[in-house]
């Protein structure tokens, strides 16, 4: 641990009093974490396996954890953000509740049983390959941030896989994706049961959304919970992004 | 023109100038109607087929025939909300533009070819025939509510058989189908490509949804354009409401 790396900085999250190490060279986590943190319900107290598929640089693991006093497991591919979660998890002292292992999520067997996990959370990678993709970024940026190596598919049945019946999932995705979502979702035993909407502006189209499975859940009966709207015209955080992000009223 | 059969009264959108004659003994058009009405894109000028699929009393053919100059075609099951359709028709001097065909849709190949309608709007029987639902209603209204007749999969099935390659259906229903409407909608040829979610009021989970389908449209690409809340916490309704009903900016 350890002063920082090149590239890096250290983010202060006011509300948890988190200290994250983040590189923009690689990944820095940005508002889907903050929202996925906040809409997954994990509980407070009751014991249960909580795991966090694509920790990236364990931001969302790190602000779990003020949800709930179970232990996280975090699951990252690349060995540069594992480094930096775990010098996050010390700076922290977080390192007697949280984990970070390096491994493809795609071969957990040996390390997460199957259908043993009652909660994961999800941050995937987003856009498509095929997407007329900006290509000046680096390799672990691009790792991060694309399907290239993981598609939205493998997660799916990643998480189906890991999950005990009736087990929930949270994934923060583009809303262009929802129907490829529910789709490959029920292929894979996973019912959409809570879905949540982001505009970056009241009169914009929504560009994040939040989705809640259950793995075996009875099909039908989503619910579409009243949207997020992140910014005023004026540029500012509106009222409830000020709670979501600093637990403001 | 004939007065009003017993149970029936003349409800008027101010918008449109439209009289139409509503029965709440048979089915009142509501905000669905308007909706749906407001989410259609049909081309003012361009020649294009419109039909009108579940045109209950006709509400929806109306409002559209506002906004186009191309006929329409309503295509209604029940024999009385058919009465009520042509009646408002003829008060309306609309019967020019406007046809109501009393069918079942699932039967119209001898009266609308396959693969030759370009714009579809439907705003079919809502709610599953498991839900506990209260009988009390009568035969007819149920009917209409009631996916009792007419299925959810059968709707987007005869949606897809009429349709043209690439034209689009706009149908509105209730988000906890969402998944599914996904689901059998690609299981029939038809992408989502834009989804409207409207919310009661703005901390209320969205109560109706309004999809855009396009026949053999690319997978993906769903498009969440900025939701429409429908009352202010003082009931009243929001000022983007007022501009929907009442053309009001």
């Amino acid at each position: 641990m350890d002063e920082l790396r090149q590239g890096e900085r250290i983010d202060y999250l006011i509300r948890e009093n988190l200290s994250i190490i983040q590189s923009k060279e690689v990944f820095s986590f940005s508002l889907d974490a903050v929202l996925l943190s906040y809409f997954a319900k994990v509980p407070r107290t009751r014991k249960a396996t909580i795991v966090d598929l694509c920790s990236g640089n364990g931001a969302v693991s790190f602000m779990l954890s003020h949800k709930t006093n179970n232990s996280i497991v975090g699951v990252e591919l690349q060995e540069q953000l594992i480094d930096m979660a775990n010098r996050s998890n010390k700076l922290n002292q977080l390192e007697d509740r949280i984990r970070f292992i390096q491994a493809d999520i795609r071969d957990l067997k040996n390390t997460i049983p199957k259908d043993s996990v009652d909660y994961i959370t999800c941050n995937p990678p987003y856009f498509q390959v095929n997407e007329q993709s900006k290509v000046h970024h680096t390799l672990a940026y691009r790792l991060a941030r694309h399907e290239m190596m993981l598609s939205l598919e493998e997660v799916l049945y990643v998480m189906s896989g890991l999950l005990k019946m009736k087990a929930k999932a949270y994934m923060v995705h583009r809303p262009d994706r929802l129907g490829d979502i529910v789709t490959l979702a029920r292929k894979h035993r996973l019912e959409p049961k809570r879905v949540q909407l982001v505009y970056p502006k009241q009169n914009r189209n929504a560009n994040i959304v939040l989705v809640e499975l259950m793995k075996d859940g009875a099909p039908g009966g989503m619910v579409l919970v009243p949207p997020i709207v992140v910014f005023e015209e004026n540029q500012e955080y509106t009222a409830q992004m000020r709670d979501i992000l600093f637990g403001e009223e």
